[in-house]
């Protein structure tokens, strides 16, 4: 079977989280499954491994999983990315917009050093917010964006192509609803 | 030299975090070292490797991180504690003593099967009021719980004694202050 169907296999949906309307695509399962869980860890890193990266950085909570596990398959340092006020020590912050409101996220200014090659990761690409304030959190730092790694685009939202304006990258994913 | 004082090389004090009056002990650096992370994950599975665990449970945001690479490391599921209103499925719910006031947190209803044997991970023991909220919750699904797992013991707090006095169980730590 290919991967994307063994990782579907393993998602669950989950209606009207987190609000009424809303099919969540819960990752729970697949973390639950060591055999599936490692192939696709070994994908994501198969495909990033001639981009040269020097560090990972992942978004708190979900993207922590998959973002320590990719990090440690490469051999590369692993930069958390926290909601605002979780981080310890001196950081950078960067607004962005939600629906209603808008939320900040941070990242601890010596991450990593200026020129460094970055890859971000989050478990689902939705509308892309987080993912497009989680790079210029790197750009602030002088890091350079060298792609967007995803399990899951949802890509009947704009996710994907927000990225692909902002940024000239295409976003990498294994399974697409 | 001694993975206790690697580890302590990697991690960096941060005064009156998060309130006046604490010295934290911050685990980044640690993350952003590779060759050492990968040590002190090869140590802790090899500390349980002998124990039969069948699923690990960790309590987000930081112990994702670790309890995600131990996971890897045993080849056993994966099993997330988010706090109150995060986890999207059926979930059941501990609630536990803070200074002031009350925090809850949350584990999925179909995390393990019945009679597991079921290893809590968090990446600080301090108080020990959430390690003993977490082994709450696993046997709350008819979990056991063989062991818990710290990076950091702070040893000066009552954690250590907690968990001894309410589960006959040593805690297990690389690096006690």
């Amino acid at each position: 079977m290919i991967l994307e169907e063994e990782i579907k296999q393993h998602l669950r949906d989950v209606r009207d989280f987190p609000q009424p309307g809303i099919l969540f695509k819960d990752i729970t399962p697949l973390l639950g499954h060591p055999a599936i869980r490692r192939k696709t860890v070994e994908a994501i890193a198969l495909h990033f491994s001639q981009y040269s990266i020097q560090a990972i950085a992942a978004v708190e909570a979900r993207g922590f999983i998959f973002g320590s596990l990719i990090a440690q398959e490469l051999d590369i340092p692993f930069v958390p990315i926290r909601k605002a006020g979780k981080l310890p020590y001196k950081k950078i912050d960067q607004e962005y917009l939600l629906e209603y409101g808008t939320a900040t996220i941070e990242m601890h200014e010596d991450a990593f050093a200026p020129g460094s090659r970055v890859l971000i990761h989050d478990d689902v690409l939705a509308t892309g917010g987080t993912a497009v304030a989680a790079a210029q959190l790197v750009q602030q730092l002088a890091g350079i964006v060298v792609g967007h790694s995803f399990i899951i685009n949802l890509s009947f939202l704009p996710g994907e192509q927000r990225l692909k304006n902002q940024f000239g990258l295409r976003p990498h994913y294994l399974v697409k609803y």
